[in-house]
């Protein structure tokens, strides 16, 4: 593969996600910070990138590009070992990739992101987040109960895009304490990575 | 592959995709209707076969289980000629596949459910749910201006996966007289799969 490069924001976990797996992997990369706080992702130059107006963006050498964060993952890592050979293991780590962005980044994600960055009151927010969120906890504390890692046996990409928002999930008001199995992964998961330990914080809301 | 077993609604489009996969790639499964709106995906046994509760679920012989249709469809796909053979034309059919249930499902899908399943009003519905499927089908329509199919030029998992909820988007009380291209493009993959034109209904809501 030659030189990528990778549009993001340093606080999204989305865009992390695709940070984190160009690095584990040793790719030649070029991270690009956009600044969608200032509007940087609604410029006619970004749109002409990704007329979704979302980071993360792959851009490649030749001008093409690629959007949803783990679609990019799934690029950076082809033929490495953080996809399962197997073809069954491989499905799995799918499934936990679709399930990531269909019922944990939408309740966990967006909780965390109206507290932090819109400065919302946790009384405000739609409680079904929280209610949500809690249970898409509960789903990985219950995967996990027996696994050191979602498929496999092994680091793969669905550790990757779902420890993203889950190491982040206190800024969301989401009290990890009451997941071990799931704090004991992150911890294992940000070992793995090369990251610190994001959880040693305060909760809010 | 050996028989495989798929769990799924006749009405839900997230488990019409499977089924139509499975058919056009002439596999060997069994098909089990599971009456959703009769509680049978809440017993004990179904539990047991995906925790979530949700449709559709594979089970393969071995009695592993696979559950998030479009990780399924990539299950069952493997090695066909619905996944493209270049790595960067079949990342950009994961980016329309992450996409679809991001983007698209969560509003036209979940309109049309309430509407149609649920008695619910039009006027009594959120009413983002309208705006976000309408600018989905807007993305989907630049994306079909100068393209028969989403992804290499072929039918892909992409299309499968997208035909399934804008084909009833009508009873969602979406008028995809509004967008052309993707009315043209409904009828290909219909016919590319053998189904009739659901588009020949009368709107809804």
């Amino acid at each position: 593969m030659n030189t990528v490069r990778l549009y993001g924001h340093h606080e999204s976990g989305n865009c992390l996600k695709a940070l984190w797996t160009a690095q584990y992997l040793g790719l030649d990369f070029e991270w690009v910070e956009v600044d969608i706080f200032a509007g940087a992702s609604r410029t006619d130059e970004f749109l002409a990138l990704n007329p979704a107006g979302q980071v993360p963006v792959l851009e490649r050498a030749d001008g093409r590009t690629l959007a949803q964060s783990n679609a990019i993952l799934t690029y950076l890592a082809e033929g490495s070992d953080l996809i399962p050979a197997d073809p069954f293991d491989r499905a799995k780590m799918m499934e936990w990739l679709f399930w990531e962005q269909y019922s944990h980044e939408p309740n966990i994600a967006v909780r965390r992101s109206q507290l932090k960055f819109h400065a919302r009151r946790a009384d405000d927010l739609d409680p079904q987040l929280l209610a949500r969120g809690r249970r898409a906890l509960g789903v990985m504390e219950m995967r996990l109960l027996a696994r050191e890692f979602f498929v496999a046996e092994q680091l793969t990409l669905a550790d990757i895009a779902l420890v993203a928002y889950t190491r982040v999930a206190h800024e969301g008001g989401f009290d990890l304490n009451d997941f071990p199995a799931v704090q004991g992964w992150v911890r294992r998961v940000e070992s793995a990575l090369g990251l610190p330990h994001a959880a040693d914080h305060a909760m809010v809301g």
